[in-house]
């Protein structure tokens, strides 16, 4: 019948937030991600990572898929998924889902979708590999959000499994989506969340994820943005981007964490809590590892290919949880910081702008 | 990848907090203690009951201890505990580690602990039951939350099992403590949360339960009391409320849910956050029963005894996760809504004062 809460303290709301990034490491998430040697059991998994809301890599617990021999070959590929039409997703710089300046208005940042152009499958695959030059035009990137691998990549199912089975005893449930994704290096994944578990399986080349707990989200800098996206245009061969008529606005994080060195000092202004705020949790996931990256936490991803020149990965989405972890969060984001006088945005004192 | 948080908004934190009581029910609590007929598997009480931190009450889990029958009979008790020293709480009215006045001083409220009395089990059981009269000057209550079952009790382990396998499971540990309780309906507990997971077995009797989510924790006033405790005088033959010297502070719910009528409207203006918020979840736990009561959770007590006078409860303390759901919680509760011009005390408005 002890009592040990800590007592109500004046300090302000923002203290108190600042104090909520420090505690959830100090109590749980530690400094680096854990890495276990082999798939967990469901109990070990609910326990230890997806109750307490915490990523894991994880080895050896798909060293038995075909994929990841058979998917390191082009002529594999291409035999196998040879009349399909899928979606490739175009970008003039790899940056889709991501804010950029509008060309016509530079002072404008817009939330830019990708061109989306249905081809052969033989025929993508070509665009990704080439596109990986930094002189090309373009970048692109498979990589359809809407369980696309069950759908258009059907023919590569015997490869894999269809869910990963420990997990899906976790949750309880089988997977809500499965994804693919293939690109080369100049693709990047602006940081965002996702309201799923998510289990992400590299299967060529390496994945590298900044990860940023969902307490952190006033870090975040969640912002609307106007909707634009890429058209390409039969004309100039060109991608432009043009915003969506009518007007929609998009939330989205707006921090970039590798901010060119001429607008780093800038963008360290702009968003000091994210750059003077504890250090993203940083992780590499190899070809046969899983990152287990748990609902709401925000990510950043970049990527090396293989020899071959991509980067292939499978994700499972299981639905989350709405429960008391998500009200406390939606508590936390409702709170308006930027208006709470105590909050005005600290300079980051360590930076000396060189 | 897409961004389904709100977007902050400009409320103040008052009803921000608010907003958080509410959707916490709606989202995973609802308005009722959900009620299993048989015990879940450790994965199921692990996904559906402690990670989205939610209370429940399962039958049919513990026909098979000899206790259900066995500890009906005060002879059995006597017994097998004829020459154990046990500890009895004696108060002046069945309200231990409870904010009473002080006699010397009334408008000063204390924090009022037993007086505690080692004697044989046979006469603290004696006690027990003779106290239930409301002409008795004292009550007595066997509570000993130091593991006490282990020890002082350690004759009646054959009568039950020494854990809940499924919850131990799920926990992935052995309980941290086990607890006796024997009382009769004239002793409460008052509104407190106990840093454990905690499965807790009603042996005889019944138990009473108001329930308060961790989210809730503004709506209990918690504020520190000064340390008291009830001395028994040989010389009077009385217990006399005595300042602990030097003085110690301990913080403690102020909420009475049940004030006597000439008190009431004056607790309802003093914690109008408690009298005018959502219900608490009530529940009765009957003899064979168990409540999972997760931890952090506020919870008041009250008992109906069985045909011999007395309930008998036996509790499993778990150690909790100090994960990211506590580290809310400790940012929740450290900020002070008193202090807060948004969150000046509401009257009450549908309290008629009748």
């Amino acid at each position: 019948m002890s009592e040990k809460g800590r007592k109500p303290s004046g300090s302000s709301i923002c203290s108190a937030i600042e104090g909520l990034w420090k505690e959830v490491r100090e109590l749980s998430l530690g400094t680096s991600i854990e890495h276990l040697q082999s798939a967990p059991s469901s109990l070990q998994f609910l326990r230890q990572f997806v109750l307490p809301n915490k990523p894991c890599i994880i080895s050896n617990a798909i060293q038995h898929w075909s994929a990841l021999s058979a998917w390191t070959e082009d002529e594999y590929l291409c035999r196998a998924l040879a009349d399909r039409q899928v979606s490739l997703h175009l970008t003039p710089d790899g940056r889709a889902d991501a804010l950029v300046h509008h060309p016509s208005s530079p002072s404008t940042l817009c939330f830019a979708s990708a061109h989306v152009q249905r081809m052969p499958f033989p025929l993508a695959l070509q665009y990704i590999v080439d596109s990986s030059s930094p002189s090309s035009p373009f970048v692109a990137y498979a990589q359809e959000q809407n369980d696309c691998f069950r759908s258009e990549y059907s023919q590569l199912l015997p490869d894999v499994e269809s869910h990963i089975s420990w997990a899906s005893e976790s949750f309880g449930c089988l997977p809500e989506a499965v994804n693919l994704w293939i690109g080369n290096q100049r693709s990047e994944t602006s940081f965002h969340k996702d309201h799923y578990e998510n289990l992400y399986a590299v299967i060529t080349g390496e994945k590298h994820f900044l990860l940023i707990p969902p307490t952190d989200v006033h870090r975040m800098y969640v912002r609307e943005y106007p909707a634009a996206s890429y058209n390409f245009s039969q004309e100039t061969g060109k991608l432009s981007l043009e915003l969506e008529k009518p007007s929609r606005y998009i939330p989205w994080c707006s921090v970039n964490p590798f901010p060119s060195s001429s607008t780093r000092e800038q963008q360290i202004s702009l968003f000091p809590r994210y750059f003077s705020g504890p250090e993203p949790f940083h992780c590499t996931v190899k070809a046969g590892e899983i990152l287990y990256l748990p609902s709401m936490w925000f990510h950043y991803v970049r990527q090396s290919p293989d020899s071959r020149g991509r980067t292939i990965a499978l994700n499972y989405w299981y639905d989350m949880r709405f429960d008391i972890k998500y009200a406390y969060y939606n508590f936390l984001q409702s709170i308006d910081i930027h208006s709470t006088k105590a909050c005005a945005p600290k300079v980051y004192e360590s930076y000396d702008g060189s």
